[in-house]
């Protein structure tokens, strides 16, 4: 199961994206101030994460809560050396994007027909079609593009999902001039063992430079991933959301996003070299924290005492 | 990293020891009432665990939560196949655990020596010494005995614990006459690259029917523990705690207990074999939960819905 290239992956450093302020926020039932969404941003800007998801230009009446995203991208404080991307569903969304200066998109689709079909409202091949035009813009306009492939181990609707449809459409997507393919465990059911399943085949098709694992903890599993998938196959790129911000709205109540904090204190106490401060990522979630309904699902959020405690 | 005997290993049914009963409730702020202690043992008791920790014999004073277990012990409807064990400190505690009918006792000592000082008052190798009357006892009325070892990996004052001291306890105890050992994560900081490098000491040495681990999920590692434990060094054992009840005592408002369900779940998707039904154990749970102040910390406890969203 090693790689020919252990070695030298283990070594590098681990870039960790931060979907939090989209993602997560997203999916929480509460209403942040738009001011308070900055100030989060600002705060994770400064934990040494390489990317933020920071908002989604996608229509306010389908998705209220990111319905300040051209707000909240024209206060943050940018810092070099992070890249601040937004979910992006057509060209109207690019063009605010644009207009709110993004530096990269982030576009979404699914390896299950089904889930695409009552997510957007298409095939898979029509979401990917949909793309072209939106893939020449941004990149004409100098932005990177992400590609999301949701629903790459388990569908909420279909099941399991095979591995050879997952890389199907990841090699669509690539072949269309995404810069990164990020692979989605939607409702968070995958096991190590289908994780290796799938990254037996993926691996060899993609550099390690192109590729990030989006791991949902619903059942507790998300850890065992990210150390997995990194010690086993050189992954080296997550993406994570502060505190575990957002739910899983496939499973009411339950834990959705894998919490920054806790795999990168996992991927530290493991060897790996991951440049992020987790206290900093939990300090962070304290601003939002105070505005849910519920504790944060972060496992090391939830250790209180001074920092000392939380140490490695 | 992998045994020799990896094969043989893997497919061997994986053994549950439930000590939700005791490690659970005695770390719980909660007073839960002693009938519904008994309910919850006997919901346990058909889950297909192999052993449940039902109760403590120590002093009441230092340990109120624990005042009735002989009345647990006396009251609970015995399930064949299941063994129910009491933790025991001394001579008076093994005479209560055998007055009740006790078919296994378990004895308390660390790796480390200020924890054990702090702890039991004593050094590690006086408490081992004390535990010499309390195995012969045992053995002659025919009880089986476990031997934990706490601070296996980190201790909460003395920090990282060396693997040769945590395998010098362990021998100390097979040498006592223990059957099992149980080693403990007790603060839950350790990582599975902490993890292999004891099990690297210690499996060659133990038989893996005599060895449990005792992982607590305060950073979040603890179902990667498991994985990497069961597929590459045939662990065959774990201790676990129904809804991950008990806190962390060294790390207050954390998670502490990994929960059987999150590690039953996560095992089986891994394509290990688990008789226990882990929907039968979330529903044990239900009947202590509304005694928390707290929402249970087990990942699949928290998912809503009809048991069709949990299932495998």
């Amino acid at each position: 199961m090693l790689q020919a290239n252990e070695s030298s992956n283990r070594s590098r450093p681990i870039r960790i994206v931060e979907v939090g302020p989209r993602d997560g926020l997203q999916n929480e039932p509460a209403v942040i101030p738009t001011e308070t969404k900055i100030a989060f941003i600002n705060a994770l800007s400064r934990t040494g994460v390489v990317e933020i998801e920071a908002g989604s230009f996608v229509s306010p009446k389908s998705v209220p809560r990111m319905a300040d995203s051209d707000d909240v991208f024209r206060k943050i404080e940018r810092v070099t050396g992070v890249r601040y991307s937004a979910l992006v569903p057509n060209e109207r969304g690019l063009e605010r994007a644009r207009a709110v200066g993004a530096q990269k998109i982030a576009l979404f689709t699914a390896a299950s027909e089904t889930f695409t079909r009552r997510n957007i409202n298409a095939t898979i091949q029509e979401s990917l079609g949909g793309f072209k035009p939106v893939i020449v813009g941004a990149k004409r306009d100098g932005m990177a593009v992400r590609g999301y492939v949701s629903t790459a181990w388990f569908c909420p609707y279909e099941g399991r999902i095979e591995p050879a449809d997952v890389v199907a459409v990841m090699r669509r997507l690539l072949d269309l001039g995404v810069d990164d393919v990020s692979l989605g465990d939607t409702v968070g059911k995958a096991s190590p063992m289908d994780v290796r399943r799938l990254l037996d085949l993926v691996v060899p098709q993609i550099a390690a430079s192109r590729l990030s694992l989006h791991f949902h903890d619903t059942y507790g599993m998300a850890v065992a991933n990210v150390l997995m998938a990194w010690r086993d196959y050189g992954i080296e790129s997550f993406d994570s959301s502060a505190g575990g911000l957002g739910g899983c709205p496939y499973a009411p109540g339950a834990s959705g996003n894998i919490a920054t904090e806790d795999i990168v204190y996992a991927l530290k106490a493991s060897g790996a070299t991951v440049p992020v401060d987790e206290l900093k990522v939990v300090a962070a979630t304290r601003q939002i924290e105070r505005y849910l309904s519920h504790p944060l699902s972060s496992r090391l959020s939830q250790v209180k005492g001074p920092d000392e405690t939380r140490k490695l």
